[in-house]
Order: structure tokens, then sequence, then C-alpha cells
């Protein structure tokens, strides 16, 4: 298998968690062995969690070593302490596919870098370069301890993976998510399955701020919280010329979490990751601003509402199954 | 990497070709290593090329041998005799991950089982029973020559991937194929990518039959060819109330074509695969007779006609991106 070809399941593996891993950025890596047959296959899934890297190390040192005592370790420091105390060697042999270069600052965990060379490692293909100056300078350590490491492998795949991490780093990254059937309608009660649901509440949980429509918020009454994954819930931002609500509405029962009604956009400047929910109305009033749009698209018709008549031609990012649903990244 | 896990990518490979294989079924193969590393991924792509198992075998092969001459074979049995005399045993501890128990007889290429049992593999998963009962038979010829051979992985997958070979051999297997932006609508200029309409011509390829209405012949006066493949034009059904046509219309230019025009879909009897195009009146039509649904998505908005509003409620059985657009097989 060509190193883009696999450089693209780690970026594949990457999108699933795209938009849970605030305030990392989604990765993905493959490690190869000897022969370049794929041994593994991982993707960094949460903030605080192990890396994309140490995820597929642990599941190559795994199989190659066959010590299935690493299987119950999950939590990332342990995992570097373990790999490097056990590998005797057995991962010099491999290559690493990672669509981010290795972090090379130990923050939340341990440096990446430091443990890809510590465990023999020889060659490190790199989709894209860290654009975060406090974890760059990975590529450069392995460099110095005489890895071979090739960079800009699928870089414009690479870059559209990191996108909102970068964005974010700059000043912030804003998405619009909507839920619609097939047939463009967005009405008449539920649309997105279960699973997607959940999925929306994942986001949620690691959001900043959730934007919404006053008339949504009248009509609809929810919660908007992360229930569904046990998550926090973010602060919240209704969309409103008028700025009476009825305060029995749920969302705001929630405790510690702030609510502003604004007929503007500009309480979002004081956010890093925010969340837009909504249909026509908010869609058209954020175009401008929303660096991403999410698509929930469940394969049903029977609406009677179009998401919208705006004319709008997006570029899918990517798509994946979502339970019943497909969901879509796409870019304005 | 688990059963199910490798055995979910056979399928994935799998349904890449689905609706370009026929007369044969779409089918996928794994093939991992002595210690679970995935050696090779493979797809059949063509009646008359190679099976999934056979290319699937010959990356391994070529990963595991190191001998670079494979590369240039592809003909089936070239293929076959080329690995039985060169494997050298080093496929011996391979597992297979096959969608379809590999077939017993030899058909327009030889047998996948004796292949398998010649290399000397030792375990094959296999997801779905051959159906069809000349190729049928493989589980044993491995079973008799002591191959660890696990049937039913992932089956109920398998089996939905397999549906329309089913379908084709009990009767025929007939699918409606349409268009549409993400707003649903499928008028006002061309919708679909140019891979797309490459996929579509790819199709239309192996199809016996083409179903039309007669409104979208006289407005769209198309070739209803294969010529983005390079491929053959199938028989042309127009259903019509009204039996005049301009004959200049182009697609009654093409050598070898019949066409027959018809208020009613009786034609279709003497076919076996069968594709619908059209728009809302055509999908009404036909929606009892279509065996699935392949819908391809713009993520455009900007047209005026929605593709229906009829409430149809599908199940995604696989989506996939087709150039710039997504293709999705449903159920309905």
């Amino acid at each position: 298998m060509s190193p883009d070809l696999l450089m693209g399941l780690a970026i594949e593996a990457a999108w699933k968690y795209q938009g849970l891993t605030y305030p990392n950025p989604a990765v993905g890596c493959v490690v190869t062995g000897s022969r370049g047959e794929i041994l593994s296959i991982a993707a960094h899934q949460k903030a605080g969690e192990a890396h994309a890297e140490v995820l597929a190390l642990k599941d190559a040192y795994r199989l190659l070593s066959g010590d299935k005592a690493i299987e119950a370790i999950t939590e990332a420091t342990s995992l570097h302490d373990y790999l490097r105390k056990h590998h005797d060697g057995c991962l010099s042999s491999s290559t690493l596919h990672v669509t981010l270069e290795p972090c090379s600052h130990h923050g939340k965990t341990p440096s990446c870098a430091l443990l890809i060379k510590d465990l023999g490692i020889r060659q490190v293909h790199i989709s894209h370069e860290d654009p975060n100056a406090e974890a760059a300078g990975g590529a450069n350590i392995l460099k110095s301890a005489g890895v071979d490491i090739t960079e800009g492998v699928l870089h414009d795949e690479g870059s559209e993976l990191l996108a909102p991490f970068i964005k974010w780093q700059k000043e912030r990254f804003v998405f619009f998510k909507w839920a619609q059937r097939l047939d463009g309608t967005i009405d008449g009660g539920t649309v997105s399955s279960q699973e997607s649901r959940k999925k929306v509440h994942a986001m949620r949980d690691v959001c900043d701020l959730l934007v919404i429509g006053g008339n949504t918020v009248r009509e609809d009454r929810p919660t908007l919280d992360a229930r569904l994954v046990g998550g926090k819930a973010p602060d919240i931002l209704i969309i409103s010329h008028e700025k009476v609500f009825d305060r029995n509405i749920p969302l705001f029962d929630v405790p510690g979490r702030e609510v502003f009604i604004s007929d503007s956009l500009e309480p979002i400047e004081t956010y890093k990751n925010i969340m837009i929910e909504g249909g026509p109305g908010m869609f058209a009033l954020t175009k401008e601003i929303a660096d991403r749009h999410l698509c929930f698209l469940a394969a049903k018709s029977g609406g009677t509402i179009p998401f919208t008549k705006e004319r709008t031609d997006f570029t899918i990012l990517h798509s994946l199954r979502s339970g019943e649903d497909m969901m879509m990244w796409l870019k304005g």
C-alpha cells in the first residue's frame, strides 16, 4: 500500500472525531510493519486522552509483542510508560503515518515525538506540520535522532482535517450544524437518529458556546445540554430582537450556564469553539461567520419547510455514517 | 483487529464496485498475516477479471515475498498460475476474510477455493455462503483440505452486499438511480460531478436494460450510452403513452440497441439487470418493482423541482464519495 493510501486511512480515522477533540486537533495515525503491512489504525478521540500516535503504537505493540497486558491500559501517561518499559525494540522497523507532526512538548500528556524516538522507530510520514508553536518541533526532535521524516504526505487533505484547529488557534472556530431529510426539509418531527443526536450532544460537551434563534427557543423549548453523553452544557446565545422569554424553558435552568439574549452575534467574540444550530434564518444570518457547516442527513422525506431556498454550493470535505443517517462536513 | 472489523473492511471495499460487477456479485477480501496485521484489501471490480480473493492474495504475496514481478500480472488465470508456482508457502500463515464463500468451480476464471487450498492457507473467514449452486461448495472443498473455516462473520452486512446478486439470480435486479441536490431538487442544469456521471456510464455498460420516461426523452434528447467509459449501451425502455418520438433523438441512433416504447413495465420481464433513471413520475411508477435505489447527492442547492413530494423512508445501506458528490445505496 502506498504512503498516500496509508495516510488516507489515517485521515479518515481522524475525521470520525472531528468536532469532538477540542481543544485538541483531530489526528489519525496508521502504523505499518517492516514490509508495509498495516499493524494498527487509530485516532485521537478526546482532549486529555492518549494521542493518535500512542493509541496506534499501543495496538501495534500488542500485535507484535503478543503482550495482552497493555490492552487494559488506557490512560496516556501510563501508556507512554508501559511502551517505553516493555517495547524491547519490537517497533523499531515500523513506520508511522500520522496526519499531524507528533507533539514535542509535555502538555496534558507526554511528548509523542520523544516516545517515537525512544521506541527506536526509524521512519515517520507526516501530513501536516504542527501549527501550534508550543507543541511544534516534533519533526526536528525526530530528525535529530536520525529518524527518516517525510513531510507533506497528502498535505491538502491533512490541511482540511486540521483547518478547524488552525482557525481556533488563530481566532475562533465556528460551525453551523443542522439536520435535514433527503428532500431538504427540517420540520415535522424528529429528523435525526438517536446516534446522530448523541454525536451532537458530544459536540456540545466540548463547545464553549451554542448559538440558537429565538423562535426555535420559543417553539421547541429545548434544554440544549449534553445529557445523552453525560457531558457539560455550553453557554447559550439566543439571537432575538425580543428579549423576553418564558424562563421555564429548560435551557434557562441548566446550572453553571450563561445565557445571552442578543440581536447581534457580538457575544461570540469571547468564545473559541462555537456551534450554531438552526434553520434557514440562522443559516442566512451566520453564513459569513461560519467556518464550516455540518449536515446530518436522514434518508427520508415528509416535512414541508426546506432548510434553505438560498443558492448555496458546498464542498463535501468528509462524510461518514452516523447511526441511520449520514453526516457531512461542508465548506461553503 | 477483530474478525468483524476486518470483515467490515472487506465489505466496504466490495461496495465500491456494487452495480459494476454484474453478472458477478460484488465481493471484497482482506488478507491478514500471522499476527493479525493487514496484508491487503481488495475487491472484485468487473466480471471476467480476477476475483477479490485473487487480487488480495496477489497483494499479500507481493508484500510477503518481495517479488515485484507479480505486479504486472492482471489477468485472472495468469495470477492463479503465478501464485501457485511461486508462493513457496509464504501465505500459509495468512487468514482470508472474504465477504462471499470462495467459488468452487472454474467459470470465466479458475476456482478460488482450489487456489486457497493450494497456497496452504489455514484459515478463512466468510461472511455469506455462495447462493449460486454452480459456484457453491468452496467452503466444503476447504474444510475437506483441513482449512479452518468460520462462516457467517457479519452475515447481515454480507447479505445486504450480496442482495442484488441474489435477486438477480432468482429473477432480476432492478435499481432506480437519480441525482439530486442537497435541497432535494433535480432540475436547472447538471446536478452530478463528472466522476458520478462516469460511474453511471459504467453501470449502464453492465446493464441489460435502461428504463426512462417519455418526457425525459423528449426534453433532454439523451444518448443514454456508456461513452464516458467506452462501454456498451444498454437496451432502452421508454415509458410513454404517446408512441411517437423524434427519431433524431440520439438514443435511437446507437447501433445494436433495441428500443421499446411502452406504457407498461412489461418489457423488463425478459431482462435481468435493469437500471431505471428518472424523476418523481418514474419514481412513483416503479417504487414497487425497484429492489434498490441509488441516489447521487450534490451538496448544492438551486433547482426548483423536488425529486419527490411522496413520503419515503429509506434505509441507507452504504454511502461513498463519488467525485464531488456522495452516492448512497438505499433500501425502500
